[in-house]
């Protein structure tokens, strides 16, 4: 059932191998100073970091650097970001990497003009925001996340062993994303399909929940099919242009409030997985892979119908002559085959998770 | 394949029982004098009309009537709304109605301040829009068209014979719109059934073009398996709320640009069915379901994997032991006996359609 809701998505995107180019009509629409935002280093190995810069000089724009973005941003790397937009009082930050960078960015711009110490007030708390924030622009290089789409921003605190996620309303979605399927070539396979699988927990955080007849659900189908296929096609050969330009846009439209429109969500698999980042630093999407199998066994029983429909509208499953619990058995089934298929962590031991863990890990869940 | 392309959709939406009540939250954002643009009057038969006037005179704004907006908007009814406009400084166009008065309102902010014949201008020459644009909101009382989230604004020029849409850019999207699935129960069957061939029509419109893997068709199946399900509940109990929200919702993202993005489309069915509509002045689902099963079947031929990917994964057409040929065409099948058991009108005679109409309208089709 659909229930009451409001759906807006302002973010402005550009996409495919010419995307990059727009740069030069987004820059104009935002002031002097852009803080450029990235991660390790990689794009400057690729190329992507001299193109960028070049269409911001091209622009006029005064740069300032906020290199070093890591793949679990933390709460003091949030800080130093902080300070440094508000230092050079900052127009635009403009991300260029994955969802990590992206997320990180929409953190800071929220948390540089927040009064407080915004890791209490918008993670511990989860309050909303009522301070200025910077616009925030994105030039993808990694896919899984839908961040480039969304108000989501995942900050880890090592020292408290937490790892939260806040979902910011669309004042806080960045102004413009550039998606370019080529730019996500040069990841190494172990990223690309943990992102992959990220996209693949995405989009059934959301379906398995009611069982209503719910036009999310039906497109949650759609995007799933779509990037089985694309997957299995990538994994074979990284540089197929149409399945990377598939999984990037599953990514997209499996994150961005769509397919969770009418429906109620609890994210076990991410808020299980998050925890485990924050003991482990793993990559995300292998924490939510390495879960995901124990936990959809243990709630099919509570939600059999939706279980069941799945393996038959996912994976084809034929339902001829067998029980409910057999057909959702089997849909589990080939999603396990699936994952295997993809190279992903299946168990929390390697990941580096110790029993000694456990027990915190479980409590950092629910913080 | 996903090709180069933008996406963005600025138009806000607000879903469910209780969503008129959001106007309090949009009103305030523009100014003084609004234009309350409608229909036929059924608006005031079943009290929607009240219920905008009230919240409209809570908010102290202005209200300029601009009632009688026809089924097929008429360029001369387009002069009379520019008039309105102009002469009163309207700050924002409200329509309340289904997809004529949404595509009428678009039409009107775009022409109000044309400073040439908008017709010629905007409909005969195509052309941008270059002049000030009125904002428009929507209260959708009947659904098909998309028309609350997209630019889509069709007119009719019974002089000349000619119904032509212009699809205008996001700058005439709809800043807001309320879709209440209660506010359809009303509609007379035909309307509705029309309706739900309008989106349905408008997803094959999109579906059938390219045998490239693409996201977008994806979604397209999943909204159809949606729609199909949703619309055959629908006839049996019109005021079934999951059946007509998701009816609602699949109307929407039928047509707002997603499931166009990395294809090309010719829209062909649309503008026969148009042409039919200048001399007929038919309802325009029932222009496309007249037309639709002879046009399928004769291009079926040229992409014979797209139908028999439509057969099976939209009608669960077992393909076993059959030829692709056998496929498609029991697809098709499906989809007439489907149409029939909506009520849907099947061929050109019964809406109107004469011997010697027959070169006129072809003449039409593509202006």
């Amino acid at each position: 059932m659909l229930g009451n809701f409001e759906y807006a998505n302002p973010t402005r995107l550009y996409f495919g191998e010419d995307s990059l180019g727009y740069l030069n009509v987004e820059l104009p629409k935002f002031g002097q100073t852009i803080m450029l935002t990235y991660g390790g280093g990689s794009i400057k190995k690729n190329g992507i970091y001299d193109q960028v810069v070049e269409i911001l000089r091209a622009n006029g724009k005064t740069v300032v650097e906020d290199p070093g973005v890591m793949p679990n941003p933390t709460v003091e790397k949030l800080y130093e970001g902080c300070r440094i937009a508000r230092e050079n009082q900052v127009d635009l930050i403009l991300a260029v990497g994955g969802g990590s960078v992206c997320d990180y960015a929409k953190a800071v711009s929220v948390s540089a003009y927040c009064e407080e110490d915004p890791w209490e007030k918008y993670y511990l708390r989860m309050e909303d925001v009522d301070n200025p924030v910077i616009p925030v622009g994105c030039v993808l290089t990694m896919v899984g996340t839908g961040s480039e789409m969304n108000g989501g921003a995942v900050i880890t605190n090592h020292e408290s062993r937490l790892k939260i996620g806040h979902v910011f309303g669309d004042n806080v979605f960045p102004k413009f994303s550039i998606l370019n399927p080529v730019f996500t070539y040069t990841l190494p396979e172990y990223q690309m399909v943990a992102g992959i699988y990220d996209i693949f927990n995405h989009i059934c955080e959301q379906y398995f929940s009611g069982e209503d007849d719910n036009t999310s659900d039906y497109i949650s189908e759609g995007l799933m099919r779509s990037l089985i296929r694309a997957s299995r096609i990538a994994i074979q050969n990284p540089a197929d242009y149409e399945a990377r330009s598939n999984i990037m846009w599953t990514a997209t439209w499996a994150l961005n409030t769509l397919i969770a429109k009418g429906k109620t969500t609890d994210w076990m698999v991410h808020m299980i997985g998050q925890s485990v980042g924050a003991y482990t630093d793993a990559t995300h999407g292998m924490t939510l892979a390495a879960v995901s199998m124990a936990y959809y066994r243990h709630i099919m029983p509570c939600g059999l119908a939706k279980f069941r429909r799945f393996a038959v509208n996912v994976w084809d499953v034929s339902p001829e002559g067998k029980s409910d619990e057999t057909i959702a058995a089997e849909g589990l089934g080939r999603m396990e085959a699936y994952m295997k298929e993809l190279g992903l962590v299946m168990n929390l031991r390697d990941l580096g998770v110790t029993e000694d863990m456990l027990e915190g890990i479980a409590d950092g869940v629910l913080p």
